[in-house]
């Protein structure tokens, strides 16, 4: 029997209540060769962001063939529809609420709804559809099951308004979008947004100047604020052994800008 | 070499000192194909009723042949028997105090007690059944090894006073006796005790009125408390996008009753 | 397909920002038919001991050919080398910061460090090695590829100055070297460290006299503090069906000692 994909799940459910277990349990009655990981499950309640963010951030690091399970769903019930997003390399399972808006038809991705219950759990609950629908359609996906027999395509998607930093030629000016366990401040300005030159520019944060960027954590003394670019290829804020977010309480209010060290005091 | 049967592990332990993971290890060890998965670590310290009420609601959602090993043992190290509940489709380990009294034999469940050494680990601790005991039997028990070569029938088991709710021609009374991560308070009152004509009837929790079961979270405005059928398969009182645990702080004290429309304002 | 040696993780990265899920990715998109075993990712922030004290308290429970990686790395992204310990069972990988400097070559360790990058991944961050360099070695690891492929031999790793108790004919001297998340306080005095007339010995923790060591918890009474060998093999104090850490706030502090009975008092 050869290894099926991958299946990894994100959700706000926690680990507390045995609902991830079911989902487990679900998915192993349907294709006992997958492997699940357990991207994360404590995503803040309803919180959308932050789990487009992490799904963003972590899915290049999987098997091509991933099936990735995101179930952040506060319409759980009512009538919002499930989405599979389809690309060259892996499959997307989430609520239609914007949460694969990060993914986009101009880079091959195609996008389905959910619209066959053959392939859902037969007693479905009205509160638990990451059991009842995400888990079996997933599990159908790893076996290899075709998208055309539980999918049908659909053209638009919920998409969150874009979280993109403004760039101009001598300003770049970007803000906070998530703060990790280490405190660790993550900005939505990606490596790749950076200017050549990057040796003469600084970084800023609110009114603070932290001097250019830095490799790593530990070229700074510990306790202070540095800016590097983080294992999620964005800009981070960091402290060298501490913790950012404490530092900079009000860090969700702040402008994160790179300026050219000529105007970096400004 | 064909997939073993699932192993769930449901413990107090927490996931932070590795006792859970030194499990893992000693179940690979005997039984390397199994798939194990983490049903949840933090059931409060020695609360068996919440981890009995766990078990019994995400049992049915695993793979036939599962091995269920519940360890919540606040004797450990005692002579209190180590049980395995076996029925149709699985198997349930569990220390005999009453975690599996959901279980009863009129139901084809058949009782047994770990009673040869010689499928433990070979240098018992006296704090560790879980590691020593509970999971070498497990991976012996999905390696296919009979049950009468580990386990001798045993007729009587601890079990636990029932928790079923009050129901007769014209009143409902149940309570709660789990509150999940979310704040939903699950009853004891199941989809199935029920009347049929339940669009007569209304909730109340405490003084509360919450009018008839509604059919999702969202079908009521964020913010209010409602009754549905939880994902558990019973009447869960809860708030749209909140805690019910927070908003009755009093809970575990509140009688959950149904009761006909025209007797709801009594 | 056989099945490959277990890998297991053990990191202070938590499991919210989903950094050990993509460890996972990275480890089954190489090596598809290995088992992962989530040891603990709830080591305090860069607690370098703490994981050195679970990783060889719980080694001892894993399948021969276990590759474990632990990742507690403050000095992420500067020189600092990563290791390789081999012995006849088992490969840790570890940053050299005094982390596996639990174990010794006149035990049969033989260490190495990591030299080749053909066998990380190809863009590196700078921040997240776990990822990058520690997940694709075990997975290459559990592979087969060979130690001579990605390693050279090194003779002199980091260590951490030794934590062994005091050991006299009438007295020995220990301390807490782990509070778990029960709130048992384990000690570095071993069950090997005890003289052979246990029954006569008292044990003391700071200036309260817990009399002989018992055989497990129940045997005082519930909220009764005690001394126990421990599930690690190492004396642990307790209390039953309590927190020691809540009792003994101050156990950071608070020598233990064992002594013969005649002198418990003094």
């Amino acid at each position: 029997m050869n290894p099926a994909p991958v299946i990894s799940l994100l959700t706000d459910f926690g680990l507390r209540d045995g609902y991830v277990g079911a989902m487990h349990g679900v998915i192993y009655g349907i294709c006992p060769q997958t492997k699940i990981v357990d991207l994360s499950h404590s995503i803040a309640p309803q919180d959308i962001r932050a789990a487009a963010f992490l799904l963003s951030a972590h899915a290049a690091y999987f098997p091509a063939g991933t099936v990735h399970v995101a179930v952040i769903d506060p319409g759980v019930g009512s009538v919002r529809r499930i989405i599979l997003a389809h690309d060259a390399d892996n499959f997307y399972l989430a609520p239609d609420n914007g949460l694969l808006s990060f993914l986009e038809e101009k880079t091959g991705v195609t996008f389905y709804f959910a619209n066959n219950p053959d392939y859902w759990l037969p007693d479905l609950s009205n509160t638990f559809h990451g059991r009842d629908i995400f888990a079996p359609l997933a599990a159908h996906l790893a076996n290899g099951v075709a998208i055309e027999a539980m999918f049908q395509p659909v053209r638009d998607i919920v998409r969150l308004p874009a979280m993109r930093p403004q760039i101009q030629h001598d300003e770049i000016i970007g803000r906070i979008v998530y703060a990790d366990h280490f405190g660790n401040l993550i900005t939505n300005i990606g490596a790749d947004d950076l200017p050549e030159n990057l040796q003469d520019w600084h970084v800023r944060i609110g009114e603070i100047d932290l001097g250019p960027l830095v490799s790593h954590y530990s070229a700074k003394k510990k306790g202070k604020l540095l800016a590097t670019v983080g294992s999620f290829g964005f800009i981070e804020i960091a402290v060298n052994r501490g913790s950012a977010a404490k530092r900079l309480a009000d860090y969700r209010d702040l402008e994160v800008k790179f300026l050219p060290h000529r105007n970096a005091t400004r």
